[in-house]
């Protein structure tokens, strides 16, 4: 029996114990016969850390620096990343193999990547994403979604490799904005939502369309939910129309999310209309978050330190007191846990001992410090230490 | 004659060099006799980061967690912040040496502090910060704004106050927004600038007012600074107005500011409109950029890296590109320098040895980065060596 004992923990800020975790789960009782001890300082205990949308097959993490000359459309973005994937030779094995491990070492345990599906690369994306999973396992747990992002109408033979991406492992269909990007709505979300309908698989539609045209397409999506009895299996990446000035027309909006158990996944950029995360939580609408690609040729930013990323969701929703900071940390964990529907997540008794040790006095100190993690447990077994995650990065 | 070389060093990104030191400033030649030499490893050096718009006086450093439950609205802050200096015994000179060592940590070899003047702490923030000041002497430059946090139409005495603060040693006269806050724009601005007038400084005022509200304060701004011929001698901290929807009468308000040489110090917030940072460059508009307060009472966020600031400057105004992020990044350095009016800042001969080197390969990185700094110098002294600073903090 592998047996762990937590001394001096304060789970979610509260008064320090002792926390025991016996086969990979916290127990309420002491190991039985030896465990290993480790003495946690009194510091902060919170679940693992949910990565809930980001690109691992795309980082440039360690290769030379990537001078970013690219227009400044979306459509510019996503052909000149085709192109530099053949000029660069990225291996998504590799790549997504070195995001990992990086978020490993700020303290995720949970990551759910959409990785680039196009009549271009293939499913080699899906196919080195689908090699780091089981490279990983046991160490990390990622979720992967086919996504289109260079789209299916504009590109055919695209619907027919996210079959096959879904038939090879992919767990989830993806999509990108259908009226901005695809210049057809309907094609591009009857198709989603029949590929979501043959393979039985839940669906994440990125959706960066701003104010009435996000909203016509966030409509679509919902009347496709509802009409596929697909409540509670569909998320929406971004969701910038949410963060409209029209909220009254919004709010309408978030009324049916709610009714539907539509799930939104911010990011929180600075630079967009976002969601505004206390009123999704009033709605009771589940939300996670992420860090979206990081350093890739889309931009030089980012590192999947997602109690970072909740910092920039508590400056982005302008949230100061520390009831609203620890929102946004919640955000980061059990948001986004309820959105992968995780079982056994959280630091109860039978939860799986998926945990980070994080510096600080209280929750909103750890978020405004976000200081290397000392500890981070998978699992009970410890992957990283002192911010250094223990799998070395290829 | 006390001279340094720094071996294979990278100014700005450019291939690596010997730079030398000698008495404090860059010289074109090796220094005669003997020099301490640091080996630079190749890293990028900058120059010293110039943190032009914080609070010195009111951050909680060092102190314990302090639960943020303050109310909404911009009084519930000020007037909740006016009680906690009681309640906590703030110590502004203590508070101001945390933080200015901090912010040495990060790099910062000047800083331009708003500091507290009003009724019910008089002169004590002012005192403090000069005592800091003095004390900091040769490590860092700390020019102080006395600042009408509280308002001065609003609380009698109060520009009274401030004309003794200017007495006493505050270098720029503050002033706070004259409608939302003040509610006598008139009042409010004629007491600046008479007191500016009066003592031969220059202004600095934060302008939180947005839209048709904040035009109207910023236009009252810029016909006292014509009137009074102050051509190059007034900042607008914020300046949220500036990032207002109708782009045309933006347009025509930044032709007035460039036209009259007003300044304009960013501090870049993710939740509310923003100066658009590349617009203000087209226009010759001379912009710098702080952390605003750190760590206080009004939130729990920030700590005066100015590196990390031009990431979230980046962020804010959708900066991707190489040679934009090196934009954030001279806003933060010579951006700042300009608008503070130092003279013999940057890496060239004959410039104070005031600088920074910066991990990463190019510029853009070490901004993505913003890794600890490796070393910091003022007028060719070490201040910082490994992200520590050499000084205790009290």
């Amino acid at each position: 029996m592998t047996a762990t004992t937590l001394k001096n923990v304060r789970p979610m800020g509260a008064e320090a114990i002792d926390l025991h975790i016996v086969e990979g789960r916290f127990a309420s009782a002491a190991p039985e016969g030896e465990a290993e001890v480790v003495d946690c300082g009194g510091r902060i205990l919170v679940p693992g850390f949910v990565e809930a949308h980001t690109h691992l097959d795309k980082s440039l993490l360690g290769l030379p620096w990537y001078r970013n000359e690219v227009g400044p459309r979306l459509i510019d973005k996503i052909d000149n990343e085709r192109q530099v994937k053949v000029s660069l030779g990225l291996d998504p094995q590799v790549q997504s193999e070195r995001h990992a491990i990086l978020a490993m070492s700020y303290g995720c345990t949970h990551i759910r990547s959409h990785v680039d599906v196009d009549t271009h690369h293939g499913l080699a994306g899906i196919e080195g994403v689908m090699a780091t999973r089981e490279k990983l396992t046991g160490l990390i747990d990622i979720e992967i979604v086919a996504f289109p992002q260079s789209g299916m109408m504009r590109r055919p033979g695209t619907a027919e490799l996210m079959d096959e991406a879904l038939s090879l492992g992919a767990d989830l269909v993806g999509g990108i904005d259908p009226c901005g990007m695809e210049h057809d709505p309907k094609g591009h979300l009857d198709t989603v939502f029949a590929l979501a309908e043959k393979h039985g698989k839940p669906v994440d539609i990125h959706l960066h369309e701003r104010d009435a045209l996000g909203w016509f397409s966030m409509e679509e999506i919902i009347d496709r939910t509802v009409a596929l009895g697909m409540q509670g299996n569909v998320s929406i990446s971004h969701a910038f129309c949410l963060g409209a000035l029209d909220r009254a027309y919004v709010a309408g909006l978030q009324e049916k999310l709610a009714e539907n158990r539509i799930h939104i996944l911010t990011t929180a950029p600075a630079s967009a209309p976002v969601p505004l995360v206390k009123e999704l939580k009033a709605y009771g609408i589940l939300t996670g978050a992420g860090c979206d690609g990081i350093r890739d040729t889309w931009g030089p930013y980012g590192n999947s330190d997602m109690l970072e990323k909740a910092m920039h969701i508590g400056m982005r929703n302008n949230l100061r007191r520390d009831d609203e900071v620890e929102l946004a940390l919640e955000i980061c964990t059990k948001g986004g846990a309820a959105v992968l529907g995780l079982k056994d997540y959280g630091l109860g008794f039978g939860c799986r001992a998926d945990c980070v040790l994080v510096e600080g006095e209280t929750l909103a100190e750890a978020v405004a410090l976000h200081a290397p993690r000392k500890l981070v447990l998978k699992g009970g077994r410890v992957i990283t230490r002192d911010g250094k995650c223990v799998i070395e990065a290829p």
